[in-house]
């Protein structure tokens, strides 16, 4: 596994492989790798001839009062784990190079940037949006892996692939999560013992919802499953929501009925500290 | 030549040109080509084993009090002389296929992309950057030449590419004129004959402004040059001077003095209906 920091290195590198005319896959992250970073690495090599991961903890993503110092990172185990999912390059561009005295460019993709995690973190998903334009214009993917846990993250960058024209194929990968079922996360780390008893109660929550649209189906309203989401995460008195909210699978828009396309999406603060978010369409078997 | 309206088969057209280990241009245009189009396709077809045109009047980059519907537009012509000029495609994509229903993305470079036209125009820059990256995005270009005409298009267009990681070289031609000096545009046609005799007033000040310079080098105040400009041309009752500003050739920050890097750049608008465009280095020799 080849470890660049240069993305015009990087760009050399995939020129070659594309005159080869092999296939690049590109997994971007923000590392301290958990199995859910490892199986998007297994799913990208599973239909590429060249596997890219890239390590960057993006500033534009996070706000003035968020964790970016603290955000875990351990670039060590980082590098050996990707190494065993034959990784072919880590990509790891610093800071100063993705965003140089001047930058000044911002990709927004508009009507999808609004509201649920956008509402308490205003400007994430613009540099959620500009830092993926940038990993993808340095890598040139054939196919970019992201995982369904950041489910908002995902409907933007499809509509933005859509929108710029970006050749790139997205697939979205399956949740992965604890034997308890709660969503893997690099920020579960920040909980304490008893906060990660508790933090399963997001799960508990969707397998709920999903049971009471297998009873009611159509019948079942969205406020009805809201307000059970709520009572049954509040119930801890750590715990907050600070959305949940039944949408449509690709628009993310409210909607009044449960249907065959409705998403539970959902963010919970623990302790006023650890911001967890979940999500699962109501229709798919527990 | 082949006509391509569909991004997807450029696309796959660009990728098995690269696969050869071809060199690929773009020269992106809003088509009613003048000698100033020819100038960048003939400069891309110099240094490119393969000349992409495209053609596309962008409703994004229109306000909505300008002359979009108005452009003028001559498709057999405009596919004639590509073809003379040995263009190999010439991408013409319709609106709907550029901007779809749910079309929502947008790419801004903020800083720059505020003032001089800006400010008569605004959301003008946005729908350049978006369009640009768009057409970058589906013509994959090694090269892409634009004119220097649209000086502040071009700074923000070199600032975009730097910011996102575009692997594209960005070519500047110098302002083709007409015999009396009139910089090459589109827009002329909207001009009567009386209009079409006064305009050549903008290269007049262009002119006079360089010779000040020549001969009071860093003592120029841009004050001085400034209102040179707009006595010179608003003596013609006909124009106003929307702006005319001296400027650093890069940042397109305004100065106080004139020096090796500052540029004249203005608009005017000539009976309240054409805008005129046109912009000099002060020190490059007339």
């Amino acid at each position: 596994m080849k470890i660049v920091e240069d993305q015009k290195v990087l760009q050399r590198q995939v020129d070659d492989w594309r005159r080869q005319g092999l296939k690049i896959g590109l997994v971007p992250t923000m590392g301290f790798f958990h199995e859910g970073h490892l199986a998007l690495m297994r799913k990208a090599a599973s239909c590429c001839d060249k596997v890219i991961t890239s390590l960057f903890v993006n500033p534009m993503q996070f706000g003035p009062n968020e964790d970016l110092d603290a955000y875990p990172r351990n670039f060590e185990r980082d590098r050996s784990l990707a190494e065993q999912e034959s990784v072919d390059v880590l990509f790891c561009p610093d800071t100063t190079q993705m965003y140089g005295e001047n930058f000044q460019t911002r990709v927004m993709v508009e009507k999808l940037s609004k509201g649920l995690c956008a509402a308490s973190r205003p400007g994430h998903f613009d540099g959620v949006a500009t830092v993926v334009t940038k990993l993808f214009l340095a890598a040139k993917p054939h196919v970019a892996v992201f995982g369904q846990k950041d489910f908002q993250q995902l409907a933007i960058i499809r509509q933005m692939v859509e929108d710029l024209n970006f050749d790139v194929e997205i697939i979205g990968h399956p949740i992965v999560r604890e034997s308890d079922g709660l969503a893997m996360s690099s920020r579960n780390k920040y909980l304490n013992e008893q906060e990660r008893k508790i933090a399963v109660c997001l799960y508990e929550s969707i397998c709920k919802a999903k049971q009471m649209f297998g009873k009611m189906g159509d019948l079942l309203t969205s406020a009805e499953v809201e307000n059970m989401v709520k009572s049954h995460i509040e119930q801890h008195p750590e715990c907050r929501v600070d959305y949940a909210s039944v949408v449509h699978k690709t628009t993310l828009q409210h909607v009044e009925n449960c249907n065959e396309n409705s998403m539970l999406i959902l963010a919970v603060k623990v302790s006023n500290k650890v911001r967890l978010i979940d999500n699962s369409p109501l229709q798919e078997s527990i």
